[in-house]
């Protein structure tokens, strides 16, 4: 009688701006083999697709074989798990919305979901990272953009399209800054690379103060953070007013969500207690009275290089399997 | 063989501060058989839960008798389902935490639901009326304060501790109205019995124009809504602005939810399209581009006066039947 | 500002040998307006599918109109709610596998659901009948065949591919009789049309005693149920035994499921305590000891001529809401 | 800012009657550290479990510490996950009901989570395992008795009352043998360390043959499974019979559950194919028509010795996070 075959791994597949990184990963979240590619030298987005399955496939090949593969996840930005697309990613050169699922699995033959990296590093949280055992928090994405996603009694919330946890197109000041997105005064514009560094030139231009900042080539949220470090007034006032403006805006998500818990990753979340302090301070001033003092918040935990393909790989475990061959 | 009995009846209460009704309703929602008591005019919670019990033992005694009963659910104010208590509630004269149910059970032999009236309402909503059938959506009581209750795939969102759904102290303006909560700038100070007043006399300071208002005996809600009626440009004005905050609220809320749809009830829903267009209006504007134009809003269209036993009757339901007697 | 328009109705089809009968019915289960056709004159799927349509939309169209309508729920044999489709229905002329969902829905432009028979049951005794508030329970469908489906903590269980619940084709005695599905020892062997006409063959040829039954025209599980009543000591001992086969099995189904309660639809069920005495009794015994005496054990109490389509509307009821129009 | 503490840990308990194991497992499911003490050296439930708690706070002092454990989770038998008791557990020593959960916590100042062996293999499967992604699934174990635990739509199906998957207990001969639980024809009664025993007895009893089974000093599932790996032809009946009686209960089991797998774990699924390759002829000849073939049949592939360890510690995760501190 022929055995079964036990699939005990699954590809997870992030894809950013900077590059496209592809592993195989296991049950317990253990990184078999992992590769990676860049993302935005392809003249289209099948020819992108096609070299990344291509190199799926020899990874796998290389690493334990096709059949102990249960199927793909992919973590990339505009991702839509319900639809399997990309849609109207602003940041990526692929316009429109491309079935991305549908394309690789056709190439792979195997399951693929995909979502987009606030989903995916939500899902990865709650396998393998401080989410685990939770059944209500939300995680935060802070880097180019502000990306969210929340868990209500266990299940990730996707909203009746796929599309929810836009947190960071929430209006926070009808009267302030434009946002790529063409509307005025979304988080995305305060707290993000691009916020940040407006914060600092606006908190720069307010003062005559003498400050690091002021002599820097390039101003970015990891040089303001090293400003910060060195004790400049200013770079700690930007990153102060970058926590008040996050803390009332996830005081108000807190507040329609009660969560047990808010993790924050991404790179911006490493500015650690330059944003956590004032965040948290302002949060807990604005936050529901019945639930003040009662969320956690903290900065993911997980290896910042790992967490992506893990949150991608714990995707690919939410796919029905699917395989061409029976 | 003795026969089971099958309980097709449930009891709903509504408190509220007017007066506390309760009523029989069967499974389609059926009220069989409605009373009404007042709910302030008692020395304690705990007398006025002995009343409320002894009305309703006499209320099922001649409508059908206990045996057809299966439990009672009761939408009170800062009502928590979780734990079964009324935390806290700001409007009502019973301080701290009252455990309700279980005073109820103990009292019923029954088993007994609460949720606060948002809750009760989104659970009646979907139930009874149009949001039957979807699986998000989110659910807006709008009167002396501003609840709201969200469902995730087909399950009331409750959050952490059964505190889901604050949207009334969401800050939509840090140097805004001080709220009776203690905060400042809550979205309850706008968009509420007391809020809306509030703008009435601030567009009316603000100008010079003649307005139907300036002679009111008492501005309320429904008196500014009658001159909107009639044409009066600082009542529509008055009705314009908050419908402008609140459009911008939701707007927020819409983004991180993705509901199917938003329905509105409570006292203030009332004021139909002059309340509503401008709201739409600003939602639109505000909401993130991806859910643009595909988010159903609309007042609830269950009748007043019977919408907040028939959510009560819904709590009902959810709560897992107990007998003192077996 | 353009209205939404708040769908409160859905049409309910279900699909019997003897006929099909479509309805369509509101929120709260009232049924607005009802016809009936042939199920079996029509010389392929297609030219039935086609016929259905015509006449659903001439329904529609007579009573409220396309716009009131939300969606399509069909209840028929061997349909699957996953995949939308007929599959390999023994007792229809349609062999193979159809679409039928796909194909209603492309003539109608509205999303349709279908279910196998028991499924529909078990959702209209939830939405409309005893199961209402039940979060785990049993519905068995007892006709020319046994169809089942299972409740647990609230939602339907459907299986791996939707075919969940084929309580009919558990074995009960591999020795057993014959099964029309080729296998033998089916409980529906036992427990049908079929089986209990048999069962009473088989009795009448075990003893010698005086029966009605010996002197019927027909036996069918009604006129014997017919000599029950008038004291008739081998028909009796027909439903005994009936009864005793399904308690064995049912208990069986129980210990895994744990149930709230077991309810009996479908026409053999109306053979009352004929039937159910000895079945409880059977099942008592069997059931695991920690659940003896605990689980509830009763004939639907739905209206016969309108559980069916009631059971169709509410699987329509969870089908996404779909227009070919926006 | 004080910091929040992430536990990243919990405490598995695994109580059987050969010993008790107790581990500090982390969310990958890497067991830390890991001891056992005697199960039935204690006068009473009490001082066992005051014991095991000194025991576990040991542990813990030495592996890390109280602030990195979130929770305790423990499998027994009899145990009900809802109730956190242990109830009437046949093979264990201690009486009635003994309120686990309770008496743990209190002592531990700890959330503890209990549930039976199987429901905690299931557990432990699904994180850990191969059952992970998977929706729908049964897991059985078999041992001294036969339990099981089936997922439905990714949960854990607990039944009304938590006793769901009492497998053991279902009838598969009515004229059969005598179960210790006091009914006839369980299913433990053939499928299980007495019953495989009792089996070989009958097998032998029947026939002439010679087997090595004759001269064992002691007939276990274990001595006569390497009766058959050196070919001994009634030892290799005695696990046929066994297969083919699974085979048929497991094949009623799948085609009212549907599953995606069926795993087997516990002492007597590592007989292997001997017992396997029967029991799977079996099941897709009784199987329900729709989904023959369609199921995937296996052992598990979990080490032996964390199993328990580790389908406890799943247990850890799933119940809400308490401290007597906050």
């Amino acid at each position: 009688m022929e055995n079964t075959i036990i699939k005990t791994r699954v590809v997870g597949v992030d894809i950013s701006l900077e590059r496209t990184t592809y592993a195989i990963v296991d049950i317990r979240g253990n990184i078999i083999a992992s590769e990676h590619m860049e993302t935005l030298t392809y003249g289209s987005s099948n020819e992108y697709v096609t070299t990344l399955c291509e190199r799926i496939i020899e990874l796998v090949s290389n690493n334990g074989g096709y059949d102990t593969i249960r199927s793909v996840g992919v973590s990339a930005p505009s991702a839509n798990f319900i639809t399997g697309c990309i849609e109207n990613a602003p940041n990526l050169p692929w316009k429109g919305v491309i079935p991305l699922a549908a394309l690789m699995r056709d190439q792979l033959g195997l399951a693929v979901g995909v979502a987009n990296d606030a989903h995916a590093t939500a899902q990865g949280e709650r396998a393998y990272g401080s989410a685990h055992g939770m059944k209500d928090f939300i995680v935060l994405n802070l880097g180019f953009g502000v990306g969210s996603c929340f868990f209500s009694n266990g299940r990730e919330h996707q909203g009746m399209s796929g599309n929810a946890g836009e947190f960071g197109h929430t209006c926070i000041n009808e009267q302030g800054r434009a946002c790529t997105c063409g509307k005025t005064g979304c988080l995305e514009s305060y707290v993000s690379h691009r916020g940040i560094v407006l914060t600092a030139q606006e908190v720069m231009a307010e003062s005559d103060k003498p400050s690091l900042m002021r002599s820097l080539e390039r101003l970015s949220p990891r040089t303001i953070f090293e400003c910060c470090e060195q004790g400049d007034e200013l770079a700690i006032e930007t990153y102060r007013r970058t926590g008040h403006v996050l803390g009332v805006a996830l005081a108000n998500y807190a507040s329609v969500v009660n969560p047990e818990a808010i993790i924050l990753a991404g790179g911006i979340s490493q500015a650690g207690h330059w944003l956590l302090d004032p965040m948290k301070e302002t949060f807990e001033k604005h936050v529901f009275g019945g639930i003040r003092g009662k969320t956690k918040i903290f900065a993911s935990t997980l290896d910042n290089r790992t967490r992506d393909v893990l949150g991608a790989s714990a995707v690919a475990w939410d796919v029905k399997e699917y395989s061409l061959f029976k």
